[in-house]
C-alpha cells in the first residue's frame, strides 16, 4: 500500500490528498481499480480524522483504491482553537466555492496520475460524511458547471465522479433552520461563517448551496445513509435529497437507521472516540454500500487458466 | 496510515516487515493498539501477494495495526523463476529454524518499536495462511523455546504472541504424504526442498515441524478456518490440529467451509487473482476472525465525556 500525503496548492498546507494506492502485484488484480475520494466532517471548521483514514481502509480493504481529501476549512489544519482562544487567523477558503473547487482539484490530481496510480478514472466516487457529504453532494451537483469548468479551465468530463455516497448530509439549507435544536443552531452559525461568511446566509446562498434542490440529469448514481435519531443534521436533509432523486429519476440508495447519533463514521471501534460513536445497526451501512458500489465498481477478475493453482 | 517496508537484516533483503500503522489522532481511540502479524502462504518457495497486504488491510481497518512478514523463502524475493529455468540461487534460509527465527525477528521488531508505534506489545496475534499458517503455527510452538530464546539471547516473554489466526494450516507432517494428491506431491516435494533440504523429510524432521503434534500449555489461543474442499493441503491437517488443540484444552475457534479451494485468502475480489479464488461463504472466515479477536484485542473505547459531540 502506498500511503503519502500531497499537498494540492504550493500556498495552502491544509488541503492535502492522502493515497490508500494498491502497489502492483502479478498475483493479484492487475487492471486499472477504482477508486473512492473521502471528504470527512467537521461543519466547515475542520476536518475529521474520524471520517477519513477508518473508512479510506475500509474502502481499501474491498480492492479499490482510496484517497482522502482533507478541503479549506475555517480553522485549518490547526483544528479548533482551545476555549476562550480566538488567537488564530480565519481560513476565508472556507467560503463557498472554495471547498468545492478543493474536490475538482483532487478529480484532476487523480485523473492526471491516473496511468502511474493504475486508477479506472471512469469509476471514481466521492464519499462523504456532513458537511464533507454536502461538499460532495455539491460536487455531484456542480461537477460539469462554469464554478469549476471555467476555473480550472478544463473540460466537464475531467470532472465527472462515477458516483457519490453521501453519509449524514447537509444537503437543503432552505429548511434547514427551521429544524435545528438550540445546540445545533449554535454550531450552524459558526459552520455558516464558515461556509457563507455570515451567521445567517441569504435566500440566494441558500439556494446556490442547496445540492437537494440541484438534483438533474448531471447527478450521479447516489447512495445515502443517515440515523433518523441524528440530534445535529436532522434526517430531514436526507429526505429531501431522497425526494428530489426518486422525482428525477437519479438511481439511488437510501438506509435510514432508526437510531444513532450524528457523525457516527464507521460506526465501530475503528472510527469511535467514545462508545457513543459506536452503533452495531447502523455499521451496516458500509456493507451496503459494499454490495451497492459492487454493482458499478466491481473488479473484473477474470476465470481462472488451465493451470491449477497453488 | 504509516506504511513502509523494514528489511530485518542487513544481508537479507527477501526478509521484510511491512507496516500498517494508525497514526495518533485525538479524535481517535489514544491507548496502544493492538497488532496483527500477517504471515503469507506460498509454500515456502515464496510469500504470496495474496496473503499479504489484502489481509493486512482488513486488520486496520478493525482498528488494529496490521504487519506483513515476508520471511525467508527458497525462491526469495524474485519469486518462482520461470518454467524451465534453473539459473536461480536457492535460498537455504528458508530451511527450518531459518522462517521460525524470522517470525521471532519480526517479534522483536515490533517489540522494539512498541513505543514509537504505540502498539500494546502483549496483544499481538499472529496470522498466516498455508505454509504461512505453519510457520505461525510452529510459532505458538516454539516461542518459549531455545530455537528462538537462546538464538537472540532475549527472555521468552519477549516473544509471546495473544492469538494465533491459522488459514488453511499445514500442522502434521506425519500424516501429510498418504493425503496428498498426486499434483500436490509434486508440490510437496519442492515445499520440503525448501523447508527441510531434502524432498522427503525424516522422521524427526516430521517431528519437529509438526505444531498439531507440540500442543501444549504455550500453545496461545488459536482461530483456525480450512476448506473441507482443499485441493492441495488437506483438512485433515486442521482437523489434527483441532482435536490437539481440544485434547489440551487450548482456548481455540475453528470453522471448516464445506466448499473452496486452497488458497482462498480473503476469498473476495481484493485477493483474487481469478475467479476460483472468490467463495462468498469461506470469505465469512474474516467476520468470524473479528468477533472472535474482539474477545481478547476489543479497543477500550471511553465513555463519552459530558459535553455533546460534534
Amino acid at each position: 500500500m502506498i500511503c503519502k500525503s500531497i499537498q494540492l496548492y504550493a500556498d495552502k498546507p491544509e488541503v492535502t490528498l492522502s493515497t490508500f494506492l494498491w502497489e502492483p502485484s502479478t498475483e493479484l488484480y492487475a487492471g486499472p481499480r477504482p477508486a473512492i475520494l473521502v471528504c470527512p466532517g467537521g461543519a466547515y471548521l475542520n476536518c475529521s480524522d474520524r471520517e477519513a483514514d477508518p473508512i479510506a481502509l475500509r474502502f481499501a480493504a474491498m480492492g479499490y483504491h482510496a484517497f482522502v481529501l482533507r478541503y479549506s476549512t475555517y480553522f485549518g489544519k490547526a483544528g479548533f482553537p482551545a476555549p476562550g482562544c480566538s488567537d488564530f487567523t480565519p481560513n476565508t477558503d472556507s467560503q463557498y466555492p472554495g471547498p468545492l473547487r478543493d474536490l475538482g482539484k483532487a478529480f484532476l490530481t487523480i485523473r492526471d496520475h491516473a496511468q502511474e496510480w493504475n486508477v479506472d478514472i471512469d469509476r471514481v466516487a466521492v464519499c462523504g460524511f456532513s458537511a464533507g457529504a454536502h461538499n460532495s453532494a455539491m460536487y455531484g451537483a456542480y461537477w460539469n458547471a462554469p464554478v469549476l469548468t471555467e476555473h480550472f479551465g478544463r473540460p466537464a468530463e475531467d470532472f465527472r465522479p462515477a458516483a457519490c455516497i453521501l453519509s449524514y448530509p447537509l444537503t437543503d439549507y432552505t429548511i434547514l433552520e427551521s429544524s435545528l435544536s438550540p445546540m445545533a443552531k449554535m454550531l450552524f452559525r459558526m459552520s455558516n461563517t464558515a461556509y457563507f461568511g455570515a451567521e445567517h446566509p441569504t435566500q440566494e446562498q441558500q439556494l446556490t448551496a442547496s445540492p437537494a434542490l440541484l438534483v438533474g440529469p448531471q447527478t450521479p448514481p447516489t447512495f445515502i445513509w443517515h440515523t433518523a435519531g441524528d440530534n445535529l443534521v436532522p434526517v430531514s436533509q436526507s429526505t429531501s435529497m431522497i425526494a428530489n432523486l426518486a422525482a428525477q429519476k437519479v438511481p439511488f440508495e437510501a438506509h435510514i437507521f432508526e437510531d444513532g447519533p450524528h457523525g457516527l463514521a464507521a460506526s465501530d471501534q475503528a472510527s469511535a472516540g467514545d462508545l457513543s460513536q459506536i452503533d452495531f445497526r447502523a455499521a451496516e451501512w458500509l456493507s451496503l454500500a459494499q454490495s451497492w458500489l459492487q454493482k458499478r465498481f466491481a473488479l473484473e477478475i477474470p476465470e481462472p487458466n488451465s493451470l491449477p493453482g497453488m
